[in-house]
């Protein structure tokens, strides 16, 4: 290959990867191993904030005051290519087959086109998003819902990635607050593994798992964290890392693309305790969150359940994780939820 | 749960976890991110020195002169258990049955029971495997074997994860070279994955998927990085990390603990000959690598082939990876390869 990103199919597992030697060329402004690490510094104005508005490609979607111009000042979010994508427009005619898996060649490969976006939370240089106000916040979640709906109209995509890394250690490397949107023509490894498994689950028992999750959380309220109109959180029964949380809508719905701009407001409120609460328990940890829905343009199934998961790197994963995929955790989730919960119920520390 | 470790299984995935507070005790003599780590230092003598019985649990296994006793000096290998287990001894009467894992419980757990093994490869303070004399790293590989084998006439164990932590970013917590075997009830997620999926392309083809690779990548050679009598040494044509690397037997082999003396000595040198171009090629990165092969009493099935994987921490995992699955690297696995085939073909530096 030249330097043209790459899809490539494990000819084992069949999981995709991204092989893109340009993104090798994107900066770090994060060094070190800084929590969050303010990065407004001296040297460099950071490309997200209000005025750097050249240094980012052209805006594709953005809440701005009306009568002001794109790619100039007096937005609240903005929407932007990255700079140095892992995926390329444009998208070809037609995407891989999955459906026939069996008759790939062994080495399948194909160019990695879709696109890779990033939404800046805020114009303020603000490097923790518990530091968005509940508007600010709630406005995250709306813009995730009208990109999504945007892309899923191309029937070249299959799926968009939607996740924040929050601190170096999470892999951010830029520290005003952002998220990334990243739209595939194939369905990631994980979100066909958890699709698969929950519609074998719905086959056995004509349920969804998530729903069984779901009522059987909050019966019994050991590993929840915290519960609203629309939403609860709780610590994930066999986690990745310590103090792993899970929040899932209360009632069964397969696509966050049909949330409303009320539900979107409730989850903004409840993930901000949460990660308030993550944030005194474990001294503002680096952390991951991604949204976990149907690919696109799946229907609603009855088997599959949108949610969110926000994995804090809590521990060091060795061989044991990376080569056979079983994670060790030091606190019992049910220890982590207590201590959440009782982090939560504190009045706000000034920050 | 009290401070007893569990092993939990998720509820969507089946995906196994250890959850063992007790770990959160050891020691991590490897502070920072210092590469590999020389640990050997004032305050604490190490204890996986000659001299420093004493400071680790009784020997399981050990190469040892003639005449000398066990826990003392007079050593070229040892292994021990773990002073601070994952899982513990004893195994239980039965183990958690997989088979009908639709007619589990939601919420599944067991006691982590099982063994935790530390394999001390010298008892010299050596920090890089590749250190060691061929005889050495020979004792190492044919030290696995032995101790699989013993584990495998163990029924209630299902599963041993041989791997070795190389430096603190892969996770090590003692700079003094040594592997880890952990023996678990339940076989792990990323094994059951592959064994799965060699099975359905075993199905599909009557023949086996590892074999398919050498072959190919055999005859094609942009990914060889390098070839003995017995193994050939590859990049992953879809890897997690750049320079991932596969180090697979060239004929069909489904269970490491057949392997002979002579190939044990003949992969050693080949392994060596590649973490030295690793180390010249990325400056000593942190790495590890791990075993997979056939479950425990699972036979020498058609459709598995046993084979070593490393992976070099070159860069550090975000939102697309922990949350997706999908692993974005930089660096083109036919580029790497050429890299490291040059570096193999200089002559040793001096160390």
């Amino acid at each position: 290959m030249n330097d043209e990103p790459e899809l490539r199919r494990d000819p084992v597992t069949g999981r995709w990867a991204l092989v893109a030697p340009e993104r090798a060329r994107r900066p770090i402004a994060l060094s070190g191993h800084e929590p969050h690490g303010l990065t407004n510094g001296e040297r460099t104005p950071c490309p997200f904030c209000a005025g750097q508005e050249h240094d980012t490609p052209n805006e594709v979607f953005a809440y701005r005051a009306p009568g002001t111009t794109p790619n100039g000042p007096g937005w609240q979010l903005r929407i932007v290519p990255n700079k140095f994508p892992a995926v390329r427009q444009p998208v070809p005619a037609s995407r891989p087959d999955e459906s026939g898996a069996g008759e790939m060649e062994l080495f399948t490969s194909a160019p990695a086109t879709g696109s890779a976006e990033v939404l800046i939370d805020c114009p303020e240089h603000v490097d923790n998003p518990t530091r968005l106000s509940d508007e600010q916040f709630g406005a995250v979640f709306r813009a995730y819902r009208e990109r999504m709906a945007a892309l899923a109209a191309d029937p070249r995509l299959a799926h968009v990635a939607v996740f924040k890394n929050v601190g170096a250690e999470a892999g951010a490397s830029l520290g005003h607050t952002h998220s990334q949107l990243i739209a595939t023509p194939v369905v990631p490894a994980l979100v066909r593994t958890e699709w698969d498994c929950a519609a074998a689950h719905h086959a056995r028992t004509g349920r969804c798992v998530f729903c069984d999750i779901v009522e059987r959380e909050l019966a019994d309220g050991r590993r929840v964290v915290a519960r609203s109109a629309h939403f609860v959180a709780v610590t994930a029964f066999a986690p990745r890392f310590a103090y792993e949380t899970w929040v899932l809508p209360v009632h069964h719905e397969a696509r966050y693309e049909a949330i409303t701009d009320a539900a979107t407001q409730d989850l903004a409120v409840l993930l901000k305790r949460v990660l308030r609460a993550l944030d005194v328990v474990q001294h503002t940890p680096a952390y991951n969150w991604f949204l976990h829905t149907s690919p696109l343009r799946a229907g609603a199934p009855p088997h599959y359940h949108w949610h969110l998961e926000i994995l804090p790197r809590t521990a060091r994963p060795a061989g044991l994780e990376w080569g056979f995929g079983c994670h060790i955790t030091t606190a019992a989730p049910e220890r982590a939820a207590s201590e959440l919960r009782a982090a939560e119920a504190e009045p706000e520390r000034q920050g």
